[in-house]
């Protein structure tokens, strides 16, 4: 790829057919399996990305920031899930959005913030944000406290309650793909059993919303669910796909780098790709504690023998048995394309080998 | 601080006060060593805290990017040293650059690179780098072939040779002030021994440049160097603290967070800054492998009984015993303040208790 050989180093490259041929299988499947589609934008956070996602048009997206629905609701997006919960001092421009658009819903997972939501002075959209198993954000599904809070919501004249959201983020730490599969049984088990506590209690039509790109991306089916909120999976990384999450081949994006130094006496060289080019996310540590900061690859994204041992600020440093000289260009496919992705005011688009664009992330809170 | 109660988190703030005391400091030992001083910009990468560093004027920096190069350019600074090994797509920009400015220092390691300076068709200044231990870029100074290739660089038309750059790196990895001070020792040493070598050859008027955060803040006077490039000590972080670099009242930055989840019930908070707010980088763990991703205080900067135990793209996690409900705002000094500050395309300048102002970094390459 000629134009490979000319970029400014470090650049974030993206792959749009990869791009494309993933929206389309995710979304699909979500069509097959008759069950409402969301995806999550936070790991592009680009208009066009966000198009893809529901083949080139608008339509409900998951974000992760309000500058992101901001920016979203400006390109179009009119149907949006701003999926943390909701800190007190952002309701009043959570309540100026959604006056903007058709629906903002935001998460609540506690009785202080449905508290702050009642004295806000606007009726918000919002979901209830349930732990099933990841222990982040969340309520305890087995807590009654929970089903009291969820209650609540619903009864509150402040939300328009819709029903359950949860992340199974701790599919992140599975081993292998039957680890995967245990814990999106597990979720939405969970979320099944909680949401036929709230029917006894005469709570009906509640959704059950979930989202993480292993547990999603493993099955053919969605099932025992009814939205599904995946974000990874356009681009996904090195870590999905040790994880069993995607194939090598799947992974859309790689930050092209320059060999700036060359030490073959100590076996090492020197890329100017480093901790603000690719971010310090260990990858996939759990199963290989050795494996690196991305895994290093030749222009065609064949890996070399070499490895990210160190980042520092701008020096990507490699232990490398390889004929690196200066000057050599070398492809790093990262470790966790969100975070990767998020260095970048710009990416470059590649279509059939060649830069055909550029893409421009929102960016902030 | 009542400022602190309103602004959107997260949000990175900057005592400037601190900052001046330490911009100040770090200014009058090398002014008293009778020593260059050409601090680092890309800690915080503002022409506010450059001009800061040479006591309110322009003077002689360092950068780690083109861009950064370029952007100081802009603001009048005119004597640029730039720190990273160059690529050799880089020399043409870099030669436009220092057609516009007094001096643009460029690094070299390697004939290859030599070679293609002499191939650019331009003229520029340039460094050896050298490394003294930190094993990241840098020739070997006991190594025949060093000597080669700085009396090959200072013998080349197409380059103004200055002297000796090295970075001890590895004083990061000290575990106390006295191994820090030891490997401040080896690095002039080393260098000044090079130095004798490369006289002995005939090459004279050699500067020595040396520069490390670590290595800078603990001594009292600069010795055995002819040049000075510390960057971190502008801001400080957590782990400058811990290993010794500063007091813990240096620390001029943190990131400003609300909970946006509390689970007292698993001892756990979610803060509304996760990896994208604060950075992944684990400070000082090889000190302490619990250390966490920064220190979590309250609004006065009192250390709370909470670990930031894992981060995700906006979500960061305390291990808790303290009371923190949703709503509550905490300041989490950072690990690394240099990655951190990279985040962010504002800085919230604090000035008596006040926000008195808004810093621009710059960004990208």
């Amino acid at each position: 790829m000629d134009d490979l050989a000319h970029l400014t180093t470090p650049a974030f490259l993206v792959d749009r057919n990869i791009v494309e041929q993933n929206c389309a299988r995710m979304r699909r499947k979500a069509s097959e399996s008759g069950v409402a589609f969301r995806p999550h934008a936070k790991t592009h956070k680009t208009v066009e990305a966000a198009r893809l996602q529901h083949g080139g048009e608008v339509g409900p997206i998951t974000v992760s920031t309000m500058a992101e629905a901001e920016f979203f609701a400006g390109a179009g997006f009119r149907d949006i899930t701003y999926a943390v919960p909701i800190a007190p001092e952002k309701l009043p421009r959570a309540a100026a959005l959604a006056g903007r658009i058709e629906r903002l819903n935001i998460l609540v997972d506690s009785f202080v913030a449905l508290h702050a939501v009642e004295t806000s002075g606007s009726v918000l959209d919002a979901f209830l944000k349930v732990d099933c198993g990841y222990h982040r954000a969340g309520v305890d599904p087995a807590d009654p406290e929970s089903a009291r809070l969820a209650i609540a919501m619903a009864r509150s004249p402040a939300i328009r309650f819709h029903g359950l959201l949860t992340h199974a983020g701790h599919s992140y730490n599975a081993r292998d793909v039957e680890e995967i599969r245990r814990i999106a049984a597990e979720e939405t088990a969970a979320l099944t059993r909680f949401r036929a506590l709230l029917a006894a209690e005469g709570l009906g039509d509640v959704m059950r919303s979930v989202g993480s790109t292993p547990t999603l991306s493993i099955v053919d089916r969605f099932a025992d669910c009814d939205e599904v909120r995946p974000g990874n999976y356009v681009f996904f990384d090195a870590f999905q796909a040790t994880i069993g999450s995607c194939r090598a081949e799947d992974v859309a994006v790689s930050v092209l780098a320059t060999v700036v130094g060359s030490y073959p006496e100590r076996r090492e060289a020197i890329l100017d790709a480093g901790a603000l080019a690719l971010s310090k996310d260990t990858g996939p540590s759990h199963l290989d504690p050795a494996f690196g900061y991305g895994v290093v690859c030749d222009l065609d994204l064949r890996p070399l023998d070499a490895r990210l041992v160190a980042l520092s600020q701008e020096h990507g440093k490699l232990a490398t048995a390889a004929h690196l000289p200066v000057g050599t260009r070398v492809r790093v496919v990262p470790n966790h394309s969100c975070l990767t992705a998020a260095m970048y005011d710009r990416y470059h688009v590649l279509a059939g080998g060649r830069v055909a664009g550029e893409w421009r992330p929102v960016r902030g809170w």
